[in-house]
């Protein structure tokens, strides 16, 4: 399979969809709010009032097409708009990109755009009313995806555990050694563990030396990830490690 | 009908799809040619070697969902890349959007992205390579849409002619004056006209606008739209204007 083009979560809004199932579910309250906690208060730094930069970018890699993706955007600008106020500078206009595959559903994060500008513009508009700006960036986090020195902000949830690829190099004398699966599993042999875990360092240094070229200096980036705390994949994985 | 969150042209990649059918072919090759070589003109003077803006930022207005929209976008990237070079200046990043309303099928879109993405990246790649972003920007263009002074270059290939709701006042003591249709048609009184002219007037005023917040001093912008050469609209339509 063809990951960077075909692969994606379940489409649309419907019942079985991704959007009405979506990640963060998978994870405890508190871990949210202290991933939020974290985002939100290293957003304020990216954009303070010292630099105040008249735009302000943000991406959201690997966003998917829940209205979570939009929550947290809205939490962000809500964030840097309060900072701007405590300084009592002018609001910023606003850049948002929105990351996923290709083969996101992204007519239906984009069903949900008009509504949301128009609610962020209601609860802003102290006068001038402020610009948000929402596009969606199709394409991997696996590489190149925005201009250099582009972006002030960028958050990834619950997204780097996703690989580029399945690794290469899975065969013995031609034959599948991971008994037909795309993933580690309980009966997979330690050499299987070893290729995952080197294709995940390349893609996460991949992912890191694009990001250093795509954030403006004194940019701030958050991410979260699922990982697990043992290298024995007998144990309990899809854990958050220490931050 | 809510005009700007679900009209759209036919979706997909089918036979039925506007992408089969699309815009260009409804105006003759000369008209094609000429506007092209306004467009790419326009384009390598609006990031010309004096400039030399190190990410040039393109947008696409009114794209629609058909290959015709990355082939425009293609030329336009060839013809800056070829002027960067007769200067024997480094070629520039590009960032490019894609707008329409956010009823379009973008996925269909998004979908020729990656190979449109890789194409370009084979064809440039002197040794650095070029760096391509593309992005789908969803909203109407009655308004603003990206940052200020944020593109280089605009452009909008006969899309102008649809206007951003169907004019109010076009009801006589409650009672519907234009015989039940959403267009001016042969059969339509005066002032429905009157009311259809008026409604251009207040969108492209707006349109122009909200493009002069978001284009760089000294960026360029072409449009095309279709017209009339005359007020009595039993004369024919669907004509290009004189530019």
């Amino acid at each position: 399979m063809d990951m960077v083009r075909n692969f994606h979560m379940a489409q649309g809004l419907g019942e079985t969809s991704y959007a009405q199932n979506s990640r963060l579910q998978v994870v405890t309250k508190e871990i949210i709010e202290s991933l939020m906690d974290i985002t939100l208060s290293s957003a304020m730094e990216a954009c303070a009032a010292e630099t105040a930069p008249a735009t302000v970018c943000i991406a959201d890699l690997g966003c998917s097409s829940g209205r979570n993706t939009l929550s947290v955007v809205e939490s962000i600008i809500r964030a840097v708009c309060e900072r701007r106020r405590e300084a009592t500078q002018q609001l910023p206009e606003f850049m948002v990109f929105l990351n996923d595959l290709s083969g996101n559903d992204f007519n239906a994060l984009f069903s949900l755009v008009p509504e949301f500008v128009q609610k962020l513009k209601a609860e802003h508009d102290d006068g001038g009313g402020i610009l948000v700006s929402v596009a969606g960036a199709p394409g991997s986090f696996y590489g190149r995806l925005f201009p250099s020195s582009s972006l002030h902000f960028i958050t990834s949830f619950t997204s780097l555990q996703w690989l580029s690829q399945v690794p290469a190099g899975l065969l013995n004398k031609g034959e599948p050694i991971n008994k037909g699966n795309v993933y580690m599993s309980p009966a997979s042999p330690p050499s299987v563990v070893t290729r995952y875990f080197e294709q995940f360092q390349e893609d996460f240094s991949m992912f890191l030396r694009s990001r250093s070229q795509e954030l403006v200096v004194g940019g701030r980036m958050v991410l979260s990830m699922l990982g697990r705390r043992s290298h024995d994949i007998h144990k309990k994985i899809n854990e958050f490690p220490p931050l």
